[in-house]
């Protein structure tokens, strides 16, 4: 099979973690818990706590306390609430990460998609307005590019998206980049265009449940190796013009893409030069967040293969509609504005997700 | 000048006026006033009644009845109410006009365009869905086209917009088009690209107050003429590829405009026909209304001229960033599958428009 919907991956709880990493951040998580488990968050404090020096100061310690908000952000009076506790001034920037993501589900439902992942952006651009709190983190996609015309892919790409939900992203990335034009002096945004985590974080604590088969590659053969589902795969399409004819796309650790929020959200900051050089006053830009390095599907199986010590069977069928040959990403641009680079290499993210797996073989509910 | 933001107008009453005139339909106006008299729809129902034939039923007195609705669509439970007084099955289908429609404005308070354009759409279109409402005609405009590469313009012309506004018009037709694709045996959608309408209704009883400077050609042409502004005109560039290098703007009649809603939700009905061809399940398309015939802004001020026997000053300036040199429609389409041709000249437009003018020269309110 082939990478067509997001990956599953709870990229929250470990941007929590990366941030918590630090010390230099307090956590307010804002979730409704659509897709999510709160002992997620529980497990990333727990895990901050542990990683906290025995001479930790109290605000040390503050730092591995998630103030955990379930709120809707589709609710005005519930985001508005979330901002009111802290005041005008009182939260320093969003890192928004909350959206309904699954393609194929998008095109059924699409006006669902619509509301809670650009009208609710709108609102929460709104509200976060209200109270000063004007620097935003927005997680997009590699979705935007559809069918690229180059690879790697350069963020210059033109802009075009196969389902409402790739719609979705480039919609808030306009949003947010024009209300970075028409505020110049207050806003600052950056859109982090995600192209596939994978693997967990390395202690096991903390990755996403299966529930029910998996629709990605990852999370499906970690399931198939654990016995959660029967050991038959489909490989969509051998004959594309990739190295092995299946297709390809650009994985990196999750952990990885976790830290490049950090950079983002630095480089937020006042004293930041990212905005330097831009064309026009408005200081909002997108950056590919990838390794650069593209892998196939029968690479992936292997991979998987070795890290699990499965013999997986696969059998190869038609190509599947909307699915790209491949999906790279051209990563230079992150890597030299932001100081970005995805380190962990493909062995690491099986290794990280089967640990994952074999310990929580039934999620956060086990 | 040219004519970079859109006509002030009131389309709105106008598309009344049209429905009421075939007394096939009892029309429920849905505003919030933002940007609109009352009195407007109380002379829209007055022109109705007086048209009504001696021998009226009751149903064609009840169709010069407007059920006027204050309501907001950025406010869920306002609409709703709406659709509840009919309950489900009782509206037949919407007309979906209401917007923002200020391009300069747009670029300094985007969010507010966002949220009462696209966010209030996609309300709009959720709570006419559990009504099962699921006919939309939707107010796009040829802004859509951005910069367009071919005059005339084909609807398959790729869409850009440069404005904040003119991007809510193409999220909204993607939104209504993503909506028919996911359900195309319920919904059915027809998106208009207006060009520019000019003129008013020729019983001078309806037409947009000039509060403030006019923005616009046509309306500051009729506000100088009348006296209400200054005898000085700035054209902003005659330099550009057109006949005589001013911009060039195709303008059609706004009662031609208002027919061609008729049409279209005609477009609607079960037994219609423009679907047929369609390249997909989905019964969605966009339509240009224009007259396919390009006017520059130095034959707009002369017709005017002619029209109020006033001879304008104007003074030639540098272009207007965002200004773009031709839109021109090709109205082939709308011709072909709707019947659509808009068939008033400039020296009506001209004349109505002054009609309307002298006879209401500080608007509804004098
Ligand atoms: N996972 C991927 O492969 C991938 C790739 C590219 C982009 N992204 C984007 O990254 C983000 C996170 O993805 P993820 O894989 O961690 O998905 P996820 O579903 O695990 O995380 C999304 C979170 O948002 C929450 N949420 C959704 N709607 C909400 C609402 N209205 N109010 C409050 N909370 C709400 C969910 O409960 C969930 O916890 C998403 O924006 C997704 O589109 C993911
Ligand atoms: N006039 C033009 O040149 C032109 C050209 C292309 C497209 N359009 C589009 O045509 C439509 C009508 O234009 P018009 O010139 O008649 O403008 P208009 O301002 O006269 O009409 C818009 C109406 O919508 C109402 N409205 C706005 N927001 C609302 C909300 N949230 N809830 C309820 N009502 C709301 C306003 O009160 C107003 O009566 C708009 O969608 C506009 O974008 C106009």
């Amino acid at each position: 099979m082939s990478a067509q919907d997001e990956q599953p991956l709870k990229v929250c709880s470990h941007v929590i973690f990366a941030l918590q990493e630090t010390r230099r951040y307090k956590v307010i998580s804002v979730d409704n818990h659509h897709n999510s488990s709160p002992k997620a968050l529980e497990r990333v404090a727990q895990i901050a706590r542990d990683n906290l020096p025995a001479n930790a100061s109290e605000k040390d310690k503050d730092s591995a306390e998630i103030d955990a908000q379930t709120a809707d952000l589709t609710k005005r009076d519930e985001i508005k609430k979330v901002f009111e506790k802290y005041g005008k001034g009182g939260i320093w920037g969003v890192i928004h990460i909350a959206a309904y993501k699954a393609v194929g589900e998008s095109t059924e439902i699409p006006l669902t998609y619509y509301e809670n992942n650009v009208s609710a952006t709108v609102y929460l651009l709104q509200t976060a307005s209200e109270f000063d709190c004007t620097r935003i983190v927005y997680s997009s996609s590699a979705t935007v590019y559809g069918t690229p015309p180059t690879i790697p892919i350069p963020e210059t790409t033109r802009l075009e998206a196969h389902s409402p939900y790739g719609k979705t992203k480039i919609m808030c990335e306009t949003i947010i980049s024009d209300l970075c034009s028409a505020e110049p002096k207050r806003w600052r945004g950056l859109s982090l265009r995600y192209f596939n985590p994978g693997g967990a974080h390395p202690s096991g604590l903390i990755g996403e449940a299966p529930i029910g088969r998996p629709g990605n590659l990852f999370p499906l053969l970690g399931a198939i190796a654990v016995g959660a589902q029967p050991n038959t795969l489909k490989v969509f399409g051998n004959d594309y013009p990739t190295p092995d004819g299946t297709c390809v796309r650009d994985y990196l650790h999750v952990l990885d893409l976790a830290r490049g929020h950090l950079l983002a959200l630095d480089a937020l900051a006042p004293e930041s030069k990212v905005f330097d050089n831009a064309t026009s006053d408005a200081r909002y830009k997108a950056y590919n967040l990838g390794k650069g390095k593209g892998l196939s599907v029968l690479q992936i199986i292997e991979a998987m293969r070795k890290a699990t010590g499965f013999e997986f069977k696969y059998e190869i069928v038609g190509r599947r509609r909307g699915d790209v040959p491949d999906l790279t990403a051209d990563p230079t641009l992150a890597e030299k504005e932001l100081g970005f680079k995805a380190k962990e290499d493909l062995d690491t993210m099986c290794r990280d997700l089967w640990n994952w797996q074999t310990k929580n073989p039934k999620g956060y509910d086990a």
